[in-house]
């Protein structure tokens, strides 16, 4: 490789990696190398970006919330000005369209998430500030530390390690970034980067604010993840990665939030398929092969019970599946281990109906799958047949009865997801309780005659689920401002003079918080 | 062992225990064994237990919010019923005194945390109701699942594995509990399961709401930990035995809400000690020795500048801890480590000042105990200096400046609390913000001016901190609600139709619910 690999970012200046070996992604699309390349920082890049955190978290003390409020909305506002070239490199890095997706979908949702995080840091609610005027015991959330930021490779905007969910809101909470950028997007990365460096210095923030590496080795990933200087980690990705870096995380104590995979399973109740089998038919094709099937929410698994409608259904997603263009996968590690999950699901009896294969010699794709198995198979094996097969296939699950589908749902690990779609007048209410009681126990956000693609941007929004979705079924990912109390802190002033609090404690409640004051909910000063 | 050993609690019925091996506790005031027997129990147990837990989960959704308050509230006036026999049993088992403590401090503290659980079960404002009326998306907390409670040796009132706070959270959150006895007092926690059970039989609770067993082997525990048909686990006790136990939790993304081990630091900073150093004196020893310094929160390492006052202080201090009476500790393995703990002290390098020797041949006890060392001593091996000296003893660092002091602070782990004493007047308060600002991130519970022992039940407290305090630091174990949130998972409800929405988040909002709609917090109907 003989272009010189892009610089990493430390204590707001950009250097040159110290790297033994670098990487460079390809064009999913074509299946060509891009030209740029990326390093693999050794331990030394981690060990300066770890100290220049440290610093940096010291320094944000010195911070109003209305000062990081402002950086991040600055950062949103060159965001939209570089608009055009970030689109363009991510287009060519992931293979997503430019429209509709890129350019008017996720960059507006990405920009839209850090206005949300300044807003919510701004005012201090998130913190959920908590108030004994009798024992003069007042506690609130905080900034937890300097956040390792691991994004996924499926959104390369509104994840992405340095502009995304989880970096606004580590940021919005108070806390430096340490991103590291996922392989398959690094040049999009390090154009968000020069652009967050670009805002934080702007905005005075601290010089080791947001930090910038791209990969590391495995064994130093894991040391990353346990030193001392390192708070939290957000992570989104694969399992066995993800489970490597957690188990380093776990020996400390330090709070690791995993994404990790997800089936999303879909039920079909029988009178909504009388009610309305065609609607249905288009409604799932069109969730299960949005943007190629790669969303962590993308229904990968449908439960029905046996019937002629049921046969209709099938073999109409079948046939639909079949017809539909069949979209770039993200990467040609995305293509290898789709391929390898349909193998495996194959190898314990399902039944392929369509698809299975690779379709072109250099773009990354495989076509369109469609597998079927029975209720009683699934039992069999409960744990091999809920293998994520992440992308454009899809596991059918034909039940014998309700109780079989129940039984089902009683062996389903945990899931971001579970849609339960039933008849509209009621015909379908005794099964949807049953099945209902043992889906939502097994899930983080239940639904009902909706597909699980799309999540709002919602203070009400759970994207989050029971292991493994993800390791800890009480937190979003999603949703301001509850998505901020990850990356935080609880601590409690007991008998700490006034003039000592933070602002959001204090009697004034100059920021007009919401705060737990005796019981009852007020954002009015005391 | 001749006698028979206490039946163990299962789905409602209680039966011999499936164990090869059997215990009985000591009477730590004598030492002498006690003669009733408990039994280890075997796999065959862990798994019926187990079962009758998953089975009590789903019948539990068919229980209303006020049954499981009256069945919280029905448990909190038997053991009022019952005090003169679990106090006395528990005087036998622990050495803690009848009064003032047990009777009329620790048992009215667990009878009303099982009120304020009931209070907090039957409005639900626990549950942080989130509702975007625009989105139609609704969450809220949930019940987890069944929570396996291991109670600690300290407290075997208010933090019974059956009886205290963390059995009162979980149960007020929705789960059936499997309590694991804390084996230095078996027979005060079979006392309380009696009642337990009583009360859920006479509530209508489902059988396998509330059971016990005494001890487990270590493998089995694990396994236990690791089950999938348990949810969650609240674990109070040794370092090592619950970092084994967490580990087992992690591997498969369970909650295990540890409470591990502090030191609970307090600085004393200079203008506080010219100001008034002999009523310190008195605060910090009282503080020091109050219940032989068995608490959690009790104030083992004090941290100052050193000075003429500071000398005045630790001569007082040792004076004042060789002529007080030196109190019973709760076991022989708290005997045992405490001395285990003073000779690892003392090996490092500090200066035994006082006590650090058994007391009576019978009676587990341990001279008062005080050791100091230099803060540049503490900074050559800061991890040896925290080893925790659980019970009378007491190390105190001597800094050469304020400089060192804050550096000390930056070498701490985790703690539950950290304390400063300060000037009244102001002369203290530069010093004050550097110390604040760096132990402030190292604590859970931050005080000024006063001693950590003592933990309100309040809902602005916090009971908790980063590790090693607790396993993360975003949650508390003592304060309702907040503590209930630890046994509960966020679930959200999206699009889904109002008729099948939990009480909570329906419009008419019946149970008058605090509620985040719309970003505004209320407590009306829609």
């Amino acid at each position: 490789m003989t272009q010189v690999p892009h610089p990493i970012l430390v204590n707001g200046q950009w250097r040159p990696g110290s790297h033994a070996t670098a990487f460079s992604p390809i064009n999913p699309s074509t299946g060509a190398p891009l030209s740029e390349s990326f390093p693999v920082s050794d331990w030394s890049d981690c060990d300066a970006i770890l100290t220049a955190a440290a610093s940096a978290f010291s320094e944000l003390r010195n911070r109003t919330p209305d000062e990081i409020a402002l950086f991040l909305e600055t950062y949103a506002s060159l965001i939209e000005a570089d608009k055009e070239a970030l689109v363009e490199i991510a287009h060519q890095e992931t293979g997503l369209p430019k429209a509709p997706r890129l350019g008017d979908v996720e960059l507006p949702r990405t920009v839209g998430q850090l206005r949300q995080a300044a807003a919510a840091a701004r005012q201090q609610s998130w913190s959920m500030p908590t108030i004994d005027t009798k024992a003069n015991i007042r506690s609130c959330f905080q900034a937890i530390g300097p956040v390792g930021v691991f994004g996924p490779n499926n959104f390369p905007f509104a994840f992405n390690s340095i502009a995304g969910g989880d970096f606004a809101a580590a940021i919005a909470a108070g806390n430096p970034v340490i991103a590291k950028a996922n392989s398959s997007h690094p040049a999009t990365t390090y154009r968000f980067a020069l652009l967050a460096d670009k805002a934080a210095k702007q905005t005075n923030m601290p010089s080791g604010l947001v930090q910038l590496i791209y990969r590391t080795s495995h064994p130093d990933g894991e040391r990353l993840v346990a030193d001392p200087r390192l708070s939290a980690i957000g992570y989104t990705g694969a399992r066995n990665a993800g489970l490597q870096l957690k188990a380093a995380a776990d020996r400390v104590g330090k709070p690791f939030y995993a994404e990790l995979s997800s089936v999303n399973p879909v039920v079909f109740l029988p009178g909504a398929f009388s009610e309305r089998l065609d609607k249905l038919i288009d409604e799932y094709v069109s969730s299960g092969l949005m943007g190629t099937g790669q969303f962590c929410t993308n229904p990968g698994m449908l439960l029905m019970v046996d019937s002629e409608d049921t046969s209709k259904f099938i073999s109409a997603v079948t046939s639909k599946y079949q017809s539909s263009p069949c979209g770039t996968l993200l990467s040609r590690s995305v293509e290898t281990s789709l391929l390898k999950s349909v193998a495996i699901l194959k190898d314990a009896g399902a039944e392929l109906l369509t698809g299975g294969t690779k379709v072109d010699e250099g773009r990354c794709s495989v076509a369109n799958t469609v597998l079927r198995i029975h209720g009683k198979q699934f039992l069999s094996d409960p744990h091999v047949f809920q293998t994520e097969a992440f992308g454009n296939a899809v596991l059918i699950v034909v039940c014998k009865n309700l109780d079989e589908l129940v039984s089902v749902i009683e062996h389903l690990e945990g899931n971001l997801t579970g849609s339960i779609y039933s008849d509209s007048t009621g015909a379908d209410d005794a099964d949807y309780n049953r099945v209902a009681g043992v889906l939502t126990h097994r899930v983080g956000r239940i639904l009902n005659d909706k597909m699980p693609t799309g999540v709002a941007v919602s203070p009400a929004m759970n994207h989050g689920g029971p292991f493994p979705a993800t390791g800890h079924p009480g937190f979003t990912a999603v949703g301001i401002p509850a998505s901020l109390v990850r990356f935080a802190k609880l601590t409690c002033f007991d008998a700490v003079r006034e003039s000592r609090l933070p602002v959001v404690l204090q009697n004034a409640n100059a920021l007009k918080a919401w705060r737990l004051v005796d019981g009852n909910w007020s954002n009015g000063s005391l």
